[in-house]
């Protein structure tokens, strides 16, 4: 048979690594730029492809740009195919760092600032998508889809850009840091999910009954069973993986497969691959037998080299020139007032419900204005789908630009020199003072034991010392029957599971102290002994 | 002006997210089982793709296999911009293990083996490309170029599969195991320069007194410039990022930097990117400012991931159906016996000359038999170039999987249970001790000092303790005319060398210990100050 793979000849290769070094290097050069400026680096990054795109490079010097950006598809092939691993990484390490259980914790605070600040410019989007001209829709969509994508995309927040602002002015663990990154992660959350929908209506071609029940089911389907069997087969591989201790290398193979798994699973559902990448993030976060360094190692080569890449070709794809047409530039600000006003009203109302101060308030309709990577997503697949024109994609890739400075900027004016209750700041002080101690960590404790006095007496040990949210693990070794129903009274207020470990031959202390050595390799702050 | 970026489509994406899923998977799983009968990974990554080929897979399941690899360029670039990816990072980390030290430091015996290890195969390599059938030439070249190339395979040999089995027996730190990982790195170095220079031939399509001067000529510029001006400012730009401590993020920026700009030289001046990657390892690990820490980020990642893709994909283009055409597995079975016979001859001749034993020169003859990655990449090269078909290809590409396996056969056979002379033993007795130290090490040895008396005990006590490959830099802060020749006296058998920090005003005991802080954050293994 025909064999059907085609290299790149060597002018393409030439092509391909020197775009990979114009765009990392421009992208990075920029984003320490607006860093400086203590602007998110993303902005930079796209906004450095927007300078190396058909806008200004292409105007400036045409030759040069059709030679770096060749119309040949094998070209397009590499450098997407870069783009798309770099956003995919990126968002495992997204996924990782979405805390469902602090979501969860702050729950009706946390629901109401989220569900207010995505309802309403989610409405107000719906509105602007429905005035649009119809030269922003893209060839293969209906007035309908398009709508729905640019309302997700004005409904989004970025949480990479408030976070960074509140813990450079040490405001993350402040109640309304807590609420703000809590309802940014939950956003991200609810963000993944509009866009895997979307995307499904889209790639059918229009809104039908069918079509929500496949994409929505479907999409139900993955969930359930990602954070269920799949959680459960991660748990296991990572924790076969850590049997001797750590070992990064094959955590870093739990995790691509992982990602590369959950990947193909939503795209053969019609739901975008990275949003598979980002569930396959939550889960090994989830995974108590997680390394944190294999998401340093992700990190460190995603942050510097693939996902500038990605924001650096997203900006490619701007034409700021088109601007000019079909009075896309009024539109733009249309858009753009939409986007910050719906959503600072939005989260306003949502954080006064909730029962939070005027300053509040306003802090976290500031900071969840700010938009970056998952509204940069929307916009790239809307234009990869043909639900977007360029044109389109041109104006909404211009809102982050815009509300992430505004963000920034009104942020830091709305809480500079706000000062904490007396019991916010008890609170602070006591989680300051656990922070520089070593031995006193939330991580999980392990507590080998038969139920005997001595185990109780180091349980209520670890009771009074550490922290509420260090969950516990109670191992018993051997003995089928051991009765540990008072160690589990006495460390009440605890996530508290047990470990039947099956030692075979019962009464070995050998067999035991090996039992205990190989459940602790797998990953806790603190072995507590109780000894007769 | 015409917009040129054509993205995947949804169902492209879905073919690349599956076809990385899979590769990685079959490449891993394949490699894991080699390792498990003490072979190589890399042939069972290579295997598992030879399995997901047009010879079996291809076979078995058309309709499967055309899914899976579309005849689209667009697909095609997707999954070779992944896999050059996974090459250059390999060659990166490659060359960061290539230490020119050692082979300086064991001269003559490396040079030897390494010189008749070359070059018997490479006449071999040259004889057999003379009267291999003009079915196996490529389109794009004459049979010069092509006998070259399959020279160049022949003679290349993998330090990876051979270093493994050294230290797996333990037998690393051995003189024999010295000379043999010397020989193997500077084969590599080698091995990159002659693909660089017959690249160089095959694009211009033949070998003329023109193109030799050309592309030696600019190799030769290449190298210059890279090991001189290259080196000067990749340390300034490791230097910096390291001024407030190690900072994992800034050194890789370093790295990724440093490997585009020389991959985009190299392939700019007809010299394939790969060896831009691999020189850009080596000036790396040279400068005294890196960071371990970085290569580690980099090795997990394209070792479980980019690695076994770009294996993978190389198996993914050996047809095995082509053998049976024009004597093909006739020619294999010639080809692999010159390979394995003229290594074997030349290692064994080498090793002699240099005075070494017959065991131990068969087993340098055994273990330099090992081909790998290199000869994938002059493969893949080759065919990608036009100087292979893919009949050359697939035969070439059977060298490595078959003198792999001989070379880790042979060699265990020939190491069992040698034991060195006592004079070795002394010495390895004398490192093993070293190396249970955790305070005297070989890392770099800082002495602030103006050349007082105090400082010559300190300097004294450091010669005594540390060993002499420890290299030391002596500092002074703001005395110019600090007369420290007594100390480079004392440090005697030492690379020493000689820091004046620019302290503004002299006197200010503050300023001076600011600026030894400075300097032992640019990373030292100790800092040894007298205080009178």
């Amino acid at each position: 048979m025909q064999f059907a793979l085609t290299p790149l000849d060597e002018h393409e290769l030439l092509v391909f690594w020197t775009q990979l070094l114009v765009l990392v290097a421009a992208a990075r050069f920029c984003g320490a730029v607006m860093r400086r400026l203590n602007l998110p680096s993303v902005i930079g990054q796209l906004g450095a492809g927007v300078i190396l795109g058909p806008s200004i490079f292409g105007r400036v010097w045409t030759d040069g740009f059709e030679w770096f950006l060749p119309e040949h598809e094998i070209s397009s092939g590499a450098l997407f195919a870069v783009s798309w691993l770099g956003v995919a990484f990126l968002l495992v390490t997204a996924g990782f760092e979405t805390d469902l259980g602090l979501i969860r914790r702050l729950g009706r605070a946390a629901a109401l600032v989220t569900g207010f600040s995505l309802v309403v410019p989610l409405i107000g989007g719906l509105v602007v998508g429905g005035v649009l001209p119809e030269s922003f829709i893209g060839p293969e969509s209906d007035r309908t889809v398009f709508a729905l994508f640019v309302a997700a995309a004005l409904a989004v927040s970025a949480l990479a850009v408030i976070a960074k602002i509140l813990s450079e002015l040490g405001l993350m663990r402040r109640d309304f840091g807590q609420i703000t990154v809590a309802a940014g992660m939950a956003n991200d959350v609810v963000g993944w999910i509009m866009l895997a929908v979307f995307t499904g209506f889209a790639t059918s071609g229009e809104v039908s009954t069918s079509g929500i029940v496949r994409t929505v089911g479907g999409l139900a389907i993955f969930l359930a069973l990602a954070m269920t069997v799949g959680q459960r087969v991660v748990d296991r591989a990572l924790r076969w993986v850590r049997r001797d201790g750590p070992d990064v290398a094959g955590a870093m193979t739990v995790v691509v497969m992982t990602m590369l798994i959950y990947g193909v699973a939503t795209q053969a559902l019609g739901i975008e691959a990275v949003l598979g990448a980002f569930v396959a993030g939550v889960v090994l976060h989830r995974s108590r037998f997680q390394q944190r360094e294999v998401l340093d190692h992700l990190e460190s080569v995603t942050n510097t080299f693939l996902a500038p890449v990605f924001f650096a070709t997203a900006g490619l794809r701007v034409d700021l020139g088109l601007l000019g047409q079909d009075d896309a530039i009024a539109w733009a600000g249309v858009v753009v007032a939409v986007a910050i006003v719906a959503k600072f009203v939005g989260a306003f109302v949502g954080a006064k419900l909730a029962g939070q101060s005027n300053r509040a308030a306003t802090a976290l309709g500031a900071g969840l204005n700010a938009r970056g990577a998952l509204e940069i997503v929307i916009a790239s697949v809307g234009l990869s789908l043909g639900v977007f024109t360029e044109t389109a994609y041109t104006v909404i890739v211009i809102v982050p630009l815009i509300t992430s400075i505004f963000a920034a900027v009104s942020l830091r004016i709305v809480v500079r020199d706000w000062r904490g209750t007396d019991k916010e700041q008890e609170r602070l002080d006591r989680e300051e003072a656990l922070a520089k101690n070593l031995v006193v960590t939330s991580q999980r404790i392990l507590l080998p034991s038969k139920g005997h006095p001595a185990s109780i007496a180091a349980a209520q040990l670890a009771q009074f010392a550490w922290p509420k949210e260090a969950p516990s693990t109670i191992l018993t070794v051997g003995d089928e029957d051991a009765d540990i129903s008072v160690l589990e009274a006495v460390l009440d207020e605890r996530e508290v599971d047990h470990n039947r470990s099956s030692g075979v031959s019962i009464g070995s202390a050998r067999d035991v102290a090996a039992s205990i050595v190989a459940e602790s390799n797998l990953g806790y702050g603190v072995v507590v002994v109780g000894v007769a």
